[in-house]
């Protein structure tokens, strides 16, 4: 891979052409917001093809250095400009406007590649005793800012050498893995022995399994396998004071349970290392794919809410489109015009109001026949058409690429990012409609939004939101665009965060979130666990 | 109610009749463990009659018994012996014991009754500033010594005056109400407008909401409906730092969840006022019981497992009795002998090995009849017979009653009490076989085991154990004896506890299941919360 600032931030591997339907959604952005051209002038891509420099030089010394190298090999630390560029940043918009000038402020002095837990305790206990900073990575595909070496010191990369299957255990239906290992290796160690784990986060092809539950994210399917927390059995994490090795019992009435605490701590209390997850049979021959068009998006909320209350085991995959993404779908598939169109507009299915529900049913298929059933009479009885399977199917087949979408927008000079929430059922549209009011309010902006996520006692709300980029302080002008989205989730009721995490995107909005008093525990557990404070300074409150 | 002691310590009301199946168990355990006659002279029984005298006065001074009446209303504050007595202690073996010798070491200085959050906050706040200890009150029927005044101060009982629903929400499927209601009073107001909580604990005629969070409990049907923790949406606890408001919302990606330290703190972090559940529709009608016999306790427990782990919702209910557990169970109903009996041993079900498996479906029609099919195929593939609905019936109608037995059978000299733990499957038969070893070992002991919490990875197992009482040092034998049975728990994989909790009682084993590390962040957090120790001191590990 060629040392280019391109191959710090881009999604995926750059030499891959881009695909064909990406091509045509961005073609469909640029028209809809009126952009035309490549762009190929914009500051922000001036410097893709350069060798990477970076201003700020490794500060790491001599001494450290050949002692990182003699507890992990000399291969294994890396001090080089690119390494550190890509070790500097995640995924967030903010993230890759500065990568793409060239404003890197925090890169680490040194990225270490461990590859057993013990050469991770030997790291944590020589950068607790030398008071150097460690910045846990995984796949860095964090959009919160929780990824920035503020203090310098080390990224502590897992994905190199700690990435192994140590044990499937097919009685108590678990696997127990490394923490860097990355979703597709462990989804194909498990689908070739019959199983699988269920967490499919839009990041799956990067992310790893230690960061899914840094982040305490939910992936696609988690309506029908549970959040991350939900398939979590046990872990360890290394701490600055100690090893704790947490979970692992079917269940435990034995105080509090810490597990709470690390998952969701972004790397600031320790680093995750061996993860025992749940894990369920799975012939994807099996599923049952359903997609159903609605006249509004309330009456898909509410058909989503009463198949969640209603007893049935719910489907795995779950989801709605609002009008604005349902419309921008069907427009970036050519479906909007021609016999379509007439016969959706004929059944009293409008534009501007009708919305689309995509479900999978998962595992038994007895079990899957019910569910079936029952959505499809709830859907029936809140006015829903069904559209077969076809909308489902071709959700499925494009599920990650909308993350392949942004470097070429930004190409072209769209700005593109996203903001996510979750909020109970009687606030859900009053939410969703407030937030699409403050994103319209700035101009010249497609908001697009989803259900991906869902409960009985309400759902997540997803916003994409896209406009032309702003010549003059365009990161500036965003992050207090940004912030106002987040204000408007806290002030109708919805959280912080669903699943991406807090970082130091969201962090000064906790005290919005949590009580003054719970803020003070957690600290406290902090200075506890990380008295000098080495474990990602910085994110969240620490 | 007259102030004796047998109203002191007795389960339910002492005027009641006990009930005739119950009568006849308590001959049946005595016939096995050859003890004769009613023994009322054991001196166990001596005080019963008595009225409560305490030998310690209450030491509150008459300023802060003022203050506590300016809060509450001066009825809401006593100070007389038996209201005092009545709050020393709960509800395990040990409890008894000691009140029925009537040792009662630390009661409270005094009782107060709050009727608002409001009150509440005062209370703590004013214990707080005057280094008045708190024991917090639902029901009394912790097992684990959680209940103690050790440093004096208050019991703070919320089940007279802060007992109603707040609200209910049928958008969001949630109830929001005062900790100190009562299960029944809770389910009651649920059943009248179609819902159901789902949580029934053995203790579900007299413990409270508050408790079943501060003790992190799991009700009988927690197998379909969840343990509280899943039931928990959101609550708010006092502590003496400040009030803490945490969940309410659907789910969270944003830090640690604070829910889970305050979740299973007994007390000893601060008081649970409001709590936000989880509701379910409920109409028992649709209600599918089944029951299996199985030739061994194993294949019983592997039809357990593959059903939890065949991805058809499992049954709400789901229990196992093992061997010596089902045995009794046909004794006591004189099953075991006659047509019945022959014919179970004709076709191989026999004495020592057969067990019996309970199932009830709750919910959508449409779902119990595909969960009822799954397990019944099961059952048959591990050579299960089915009994119908029988067993199921039966256990159902004195699901409540075996804590009622207690009180008659030490009447008697037995000496019953009960330890659980859970453990994943791929060890649960070791840890059954290994406990009963140790409690056989004993001398002249039942031990009846039954699983009635099960998950994907594992289940509980619940130990009842009887024996004639010791003449001497009882008390001290017994707690040797007990400390046992958790070591042993522990050695094979096991929780010290999957729903009772830990109190004063295995908190000397909590080294044994949490890392120091973990330990060392759970001290901080009550440092942080709790600063002068006044929240139930000496519980756990505070």
């Amino acid at each position: 891979m060629r040392h280019t600032w391109r191959n710090v931030y881009n999604w995926g591997d750059t030499e891959k052409k881009i695909d064909k339907t990406i091509a045509h959604h961005i073609e469909h952005f640029k028209h809809l917001l009126g952009i035309e051209g490549t762009m190929r002038d914009l500051p922000l891509n001036a410097n893709a093809h350069d060798e990477v420099k970076l201003a700020k030089r490794s500060r790491l010394n001599r001494v450290a250095l050949r002692d990182f190298m003699r507890i992990v090999g000399s291969e294994n630390v890396q001090v080089d400009d690119f390494s550190r560029a890509k070790h500097s940043f995640g995924k967030y918009y903010g993230d890759i406007v500065r990568m793409r000038l060239g404003k890197i402020a925090h890169p680490p002095d040194a990225v270490v590649y461990p590859g057993t837990e013990n050469e991770i305790m030997k790291i944590v206990a020589y950068c607790n005793l030398k008071r150097i900073a460690i910045v846990p990575w995984g796949g860095g595909t964090s959009v919160t800012r929780a990824l920035e070496a503020e203090k310098g010191g080390i990224a502590l990369d897992l994905t190199r050498n700690y990435r192994d299957v140590i044990s499937l255990n097919e009685i108590d239906s678990t696997v127990t893995v490394e923490a860097g290992i990355l979703g597709p290796d462990l989804e194909k160690y498990l689908n070739d022995r019959g199983y699988t784990c269920g967490h499919f986060p839009q990041s799956f092809e990067f992310a790893t399994v230690g960061g899914w539950l840094a982040a305490r994210g939910a992936g696609q399917a988690s309506t029908g396998y549970g959040r991350i927390e939900d398939l979590t059995v046990g872990f360890t994490a290394i701490t600055p004071t100690g090893k704790i090795a947490c979970g692992n019992y079917p269940a435990a009435s034995v105080g509090g349970d810490i597990r709470h605490l690390i998952m969701g701590s972004e790397g600031t209390l320790g680093v995750i290392t061996q993860v025992t997850l749940r894990i369920r049979k799975y012939n994807a021959a099996n599923s049952v794919m359903q997609s159903y068009m609605f006249k509004s998006f309330e009456s898909a909320v509410t058909t989503m809410r009463q198949m969640m209350q209603t007893e049935v085991y719910p489907p795995h995959f779950f989801r709605i489109s609002d009008p604005e993404e349902t419309e921008i779908g069907l427009g970036m598939k050519g479906k909007d015009k021609g016999i379509a169109g007439w016969f959706l507009n004929k059944l009293g299915f409008k534009k501007g109001g009708r919305s689309l529900m995509y479900a999978i049913f998962e595992g038994d298929p007895r079990q899957t026949k019910v569910g079936a059933s029952a959505l499809n009479r709830l859907a029936r009885k809140n006015g829903g058409l069904s559209l077969g399977s076809y909308a489902t199917r071709k959700w499925l087949e494009q599920r990650y690429s909308s993350a392949y979408m942004r470097d070429p927008m930004m190409d072209a000079g769209i700005r593109i990012d996203t903001l996510e929430t979750a909020v109970h059922y009687s606030r859900l549209t009053e939410l969703w409609n407030a937030v699409r009011e403050y994103i319209k309010r700035d101009g010249q902006t497609l908001c697009l939004t989803h259900i991906s996520h869902t409960y009985e006692t309400g759902a997540n709300l997803y916003f994409i939101f896209a406009s032309p980029m702003l010549g003059k302080d365009e990161l500036g002008r965003f992050e207090k665009f940004h912030r106002g989205i987040v204000e408007t989730f806290v002030k109708h009721g919805g959280t912080l965060s669903h699943h991406h995490g807090i970082g130091r995107l969201a962090a000064h909005s906790l005290p919005k979130q949590h009580s003054p008093a719970t803020l003070a525990a957690w600290r406290a557990v902090k200075k506890t666990l990380d008295p000098k404070g080495i474990m990602n300074p910085g994110a969240l409150i620490f």
